[in-house]
């Protein structure tokens, strides 16, 4: 391990960090809310933070690659410093009293998972508002590069599936200049963020409102400027536009540049999105047959508020527009169950992912075939590629993995006098990144009143989950740190 | 697939059910209980149908071997047969209106599942309530052969594992004379249910209860005659003494044989035993220092009351001696990942078996091990002895079913108007062969209230659980059923 690399990169990503912040201070400005002096400090001392860890390996080695120690160890250090220094301006605001709370906003957001520990949301100052909101698009463009760039390279996940078919976005280097196709994917998120915001303004709602509102959307964060969510409307045609936004940004990036590049089909033809796609479909069907005539006396109703919610969790934004904890039995384990499973590989959402499922269902059906016929070989094959059986193995750790964390996570929080449908509820919403859980964490509560250790255990879930679990885990691995 | 073979041996179960039958008979004359009439026209059923099948199958070759797919069918259909029988003395009861209750009472009875539909257990008939414990003795019987004799030779599971290591318990012909080894496995199981009574004797338990509990205890079922189960005495000599006994069912039956051949150390020796009481332990002092001052003011209260439901959960006995729904979420949390681990695989009690947990566990850190040495070979070992590629894949493809069948199972049941804690407990439960869940089953309710249609549903999810799901599940794909 070169420290003096990671801690480089380190430092180059909080100047970024601290350049970021000069949007909610022009924000601050433009609405004279009086934050200023917040994101002043803020910016002062995540620059001095990054230029001094920059000066400190200055005697690095400009051409040297990086290997895949010191990319896990960027990659887990680096999301937990942005974390730390981007809770700075929330620290600093008189809507948080605790480090600990503006940790939890901050992670919240880069993880894009949108559980918040905010009250009163409305109240707060608009630059604040909007540091929130950046900070999840900003997330989500780093989980874009992450998930189709850095993550195969570095060998982790199931991610490795897609790695032949996105069009080469593997750095051999982890440098600041990207390769040519990942900045085609930011320009993706980028011109979708902004057709959001069209739409939005184009049905009435305020410029402000609509550009937090885009800025969440896309990266399938689900932090909303208004107290009540995206239900602060109570208008069909801003939750249809959330809903056709949330779906795009559920949907694996290559595939929107494959549509771009001509390839119209590319969405039919892809197995993990007509399984996401069908999926929410059946899903929501099935919720608005159970909500119809027990919650909502009109079908359309019904039909509108099941899309939403199911689009909402199983993308992994996390915006409410009802109360699903009212909602029956079925509609409650159907949403619960849409947590775990999240949206593609390769999407800015979270959760196991689509394609894991889909490989999981597989093997076990091999299996099945295995017993019915002994000595026959078979492959698991996903878009008519066989998966290799490293790749393989990998998938099932994932799972296994994912469920282990779930399981101890819970005890762990429970463990704290949290209540146990309320632990399950919100580690579940926290590893899958989605915001809203069960219980006292529900859609129309908060993560407030939620003991401080149980804040940074679910910190800790969200970049856990938003990581893919093995970058975060295998750094608590003691064979990693042996020479 | 050779029918007349199949039917045949599902034809002598019947037989040896209706006979066994003969036992709440000979209870109910000496009770004079008037439930004679209906015992005697179950035994009458059961033996015209068994013989029936034998007849209708009487061309076949008696030196046939059985092979893979008829096992499997045999496995799954006679286990069905033998609920949908064994149902009939309950059925011919006052105690039970529909053939649903008497169904889902005797499938819990037979995979020593526990859960029950009977509210006013101790106004039924004597010999109704021998009948229901004895059925789970007689189920646990059943898994010692399946599991530690049949399983194997059909392939199924993780239970391969053992195979090596179990002393020759492997038929190469599935007839109803069984290898010597299987014989003793069940004598130490006669055996041991037979020391349980005479210390529950001794303690002051009348000489029924004593059966009935010691009857319950062995196969890990949990049925009581009373409607306050194990609670009903309020002694501690009483719980204790059952804590021994569950705790005995729940290691491998393997080791008692190794033990009684001199082999003392065989239960620390073994990897899965320690792991087992190790958890025991490490749950129960955690849930004391949690129910300790919050729920009982004596610590040797919250220690006696800790200890019965984690080994009562754990074992999957099922055993009730307090309402864990009143402990804090930490105790609940970890009892509901107690239905979930379960006890030693080749004992008799259920859920996912401490093995696979182990195998699971270092199945991902052997990936994470991967991932820092990409080009090392590394084995997954269980007791020094490499676990094929195989068994692994087997085994992680059982846990991943597992999953997948609770979640979906869970919605189901909530789609029947259940409430999803309920849902999820009753599920986890069922399929982890325990007993009581949480939410309106847990260990002060019953499941009476279930709608039918769910309580088909948590049969079917007992017979999952108890026969480790592959030969179940295996009977609905199509190409089991193909040439």
């Amino acid at each position: 391990m070169r420290w003096p690399f990671v801690s480089r990169i380190i430092g180059i990503l909080l100047v970024f960090m601290g350049m970021a912040m000069t949007a909610p201070l022009a924000c601050s400005f433009y609405f004279k809310d009086m934050a200023d002096g917040g994101i002043t400090k803020s910016i002062a001392i995540t620059m001095a933070a990054g230029l001094a860890l920059i000066i400190f390996s200055r005697k690095f080695e400009e051409d040297a690659y990086i290997n895949q120690k010191e990319g896990m160890t960027v990659v887990a250090l680096g999301w937990t410093a942005i974390g730390l220094f981007g809770a700075l301006p929330f620290y600093f605001s008189p809507e948080f009293i605790s480090f600990t709370d503006a940790f939890f906003e901050s992670v919240s957001g880069f993880t894009t998972t949108g559980s918040s520990v905010m009250i009163h949301i409305e109240g707060a100052a608009p630059s604040l508002l909007f540091w929130r909101s950046f900070i999840q698009w900003l997330g989500g463009m780093g989980i874009i590069v992450l998930s189709l760039a850095i993550l195969p390279f570095l060998g982790v996940g199931g991610i490795q599936l897609y790695k032949a078919e996105v069009p080469s976005p593997v750095p051999d280097k982890l440098t600041p200049r990207l390769s040519d196709s990942a900045k085609i994917l930011w320009m993706v998120y980028a011109g979708m963020t902004l057709i959001e915001i069209l739409f939005l303004l184009a049905g009435g709602m305020p410029l402000f409102e609509s550009v937090c509102h885009a800025l969440t959307t896309l990266p399938t964060g689900g932090f909303s400027p208004k107290n009540a969510s995206v239900a602060h409307y109570n208008s069909a045609y801003f939750e249809y536009v959330i809903v056709v936004f949330m779906l795009l940004a559920g949907i694996n990036f290559s595939l929107h540049y494959q549509m771009l590049r001509g390839k119209s089909l590319a969405f039919w033809k892809d197995t993990e999105c007509r399984f996401f796609l069908g999926l929410v479909l059946l899903c929501t069907l099935v919720i608005t047959w159970d909500i119809y005539g027990s919650v909502y006396d009109s079908l359309k109703d019904a039909f509108r508020y099941s899309l939403f919610q199911v689009a909402s969790i199983i993308t992994t934004t996390g915006f409410a527009t009802a109360d699903y904890e009212r909602f029956p039995g079925l509609s409650q384990a159907i949403l619960f169950a849409c947590m775990f499973i999240g949206a593609s590989a390769g999407s800015t959402g979270g959760g196991m992912k689509c394609a894991r499922i889909i490989v999981c269902f597989k093997y076990c059906y091999k299996e099945l075939f295995k017993l019915i016929h002994p000595r026959s070989i078979s492959h698991v094959k996903i878009n008519n590629t066989v998966i290799p059986d490293h790749v393989l193995r990998s998938i099932m750790g994932f799972l296994a993995l994912y469920m282990l964390l779930f399981f101890v996570s819970s005890i762990l929080l429970a463990g704290m006098g949290v209540d146990m449908l309320t632990a399950l509820g919100a580690v579940a919403s926290c590893i899958g990144n989605i915001g809203p859980g069960f219980g006292t964490v529900g859609p129309t509560e908060n993560f407030a009143h939620l003991p401080s250790f149980g804040k940074w255990l679910l910190a800790w879930c969200m970049l856990l989950g938003r990581l893919e679990i093995y970058t975060v885990i295998i750094l608590f691995v003691p064979e990693f740190w042996k020479k």
